[in-house]
């Protein structure tokens, strides 16, 4: 009990050093109020930061220097609001963390020049550090993109497998993951093969952090969550949802689908069938096998990132 | 008439070393086509590639490494490429190079994807120079989007003045084609003082290059700029023509502009009212003012940038 109060009080401390970094970084509205009031806007916005939490975690482990820490910390920050801007824009999100995304806010002009914006100042954020941290951020960052593209085909397209889920949600939401568990042992002493490692660990994660994402889609509290839900399944996008419920019963889905159901509707069918059940055990496994893969760190050291990949399991929204 | 001759053919090799160079960015059309098709479409476009031309210019007098002359080179053709693909968005621009441009061949989600790519390209091609190549890089990219949401705000803004323009094109195009100059320098054996000198060059020049392309928009011909003319004027932008027409009799301009005109009532316009003649000389005093701030370099060694210079004044598109 005491550990977990004492790594809840470890993230909150990294999480307010980290709005402390982003609210320092030299925005300067007066110039053009057009490019820096959206940056602004987004970057107080409320984000859970998991990603710099992820970076600060495997860099104390090898003891890592804080100041490198915060700059890739805050890098991978603006890199994941950029990719949330744009794909807003791709996928007509209007909400996001609570509130008007911003090219509902302002425009698609606005949220375009937003996103570079958040680009630029990303890799600015890396300046200082060794060129391998910006050669695998960079190289991320294109996956990311690749993810994208592949998930924008997916659209429409009900033949999608799992595997070739996985291997969509793998670049464009578990390789970030793993660039931010890797980035912390590259800018500490952690080995190539221990670099590895730690970017499996987040690699593994990520695939649950999507996964539960989609379950969230469905089954989270739109308070909590602070977006109407369902919107994926109107998008006609492929979930592991709507992936797993067609490789469970593909006639009694299809079926199904043809109708206009709401959003309890689908809940009731997720339930019943057993797919709600097929998920959640699926997130768990890959939560575990996450987990499994830290054999390189004893216990004691790797305790922090256990309870990280529980909060993944665990969270809300 | 054989140092015009020799340094054609040298801008001709750089062109194709450029050329190769891109041709050889490892793209995977068949892990995502929605993502990489418009890439490949966009770096097979008809460029002229004066951005990576200007980097081996000044880097061969600073004798930089030809491979590192040569990663700059094909990051900067990318960052152009990513801005031109998101711009075109942004203005609504059809036609680009003499082809489609990305959001009109395909759509805006897929223009904002490529243009991302494009710059996620970019920096992976920095890597293995010295950081603070990388710096610079970002830190002109970050004006560059400055430039371009000042750009914004001044639509349908009737009141900017020639200073407010110039600033505002100083970072959006001239800025960057100080840092091509700059690059070439910093990857050289350029003092600081020499590469600052490098980016007055880029930058004065940049300054004559865009004023240029506000003057091609309506004295160019459509046939070899591939696209058509006076979208500017429709589209209500501040350009060097409507700001000098301004400046020089605002009653007759207000009056003007009050009409319905066609491309040829503007030429009339500003041929007859001596704007075009004021806008040439413009043009020409910022090539000085370039040429003019190379004195740290010898004659014999500055040979091709004047050269280069030329090539801004009495480019036809």
């Amino acid at each position: 009990m005491s550990d977990i109060r004492s790594f809840q009080d470890h993230i909150s401390f990294i999480r307010s050093q980290t709005e402390k970094g982003l609210s320092k970084i030299p925005l300067r509205p007066n110039l053009t109020n057009y490019f820096y009031e959206p940056i602004k806007y987004v970057l107080k916005g409320k984000g859970k930061r998991l990603r710099p939490i992820l970076v600060h975690l495997t860099g104390q482990i090898y003891n890592a220097h804080p100041d490198e820490l915060m700059k890739a910390g805050i890098a991978v920050e603006l890199l994941h609001n950029f990719s949330l801007v744009h794909d807003d824009i791709m996928d007509n999100d209007s909400k996001r963390h609570g509130q008007p995304s911003v090219h509902n806010k302002w425009d698609t002009s606005t949220a375009i020049l937003a996103g570079d914006g958040l680009f630029a100042l990303a890799q600015l954020a890396l300046v200082g550090l060794k060129p391998v941290a910006y050669q695998r951020f960079n190289e991320v960052a294109l996956e990311v993109c690749e993810g994208q593209g592949i998930d924008k085909e997916y659209e429409n397209n009900t033949s999608i497998t799992m595997n070739e889920y996985i291997q969509m949600i793998g670049k464009k939401t578990a390789s970030f993951l793993g660039l931010c568990a890797e980035l912390g042992g590259l800018l500490g002493s952690a080995s190539q093969k221990e670099s590895n490692n730690l970017f499996q660990f987040g690699y593994n994660l990520g695939l649950a952090f999507q996964i539960k994402d989609d379950y969230l889609e469905i089954f989270g509290d739109e308070k909590i969550m602070g977006k109407s839900l369902g919107s994926d399944l109107d998008e006609q996008k492929q979930t592991v949802m709507t992936i797993t419920a067609r490789k469970k019963d593909f006639d009694n889905w299809s079926k199904f689908i043809q109708k206009k159901n709401n959003l309890s509707q689908y809940k009731d069918y997720f339930e019943t069938s057993g797919i709600k059940k097929e998920v959640e055990n699926l997130i768990e496994s890959h939560v575990s096998k996450a987990l499994s893969g830290l054999d390189l760190i004893s216990k004691n050291r790797s305790n922090h990132l256990s309870e990280y990949a529980k909060l993944i399991l665990n969270r809300d929204y």
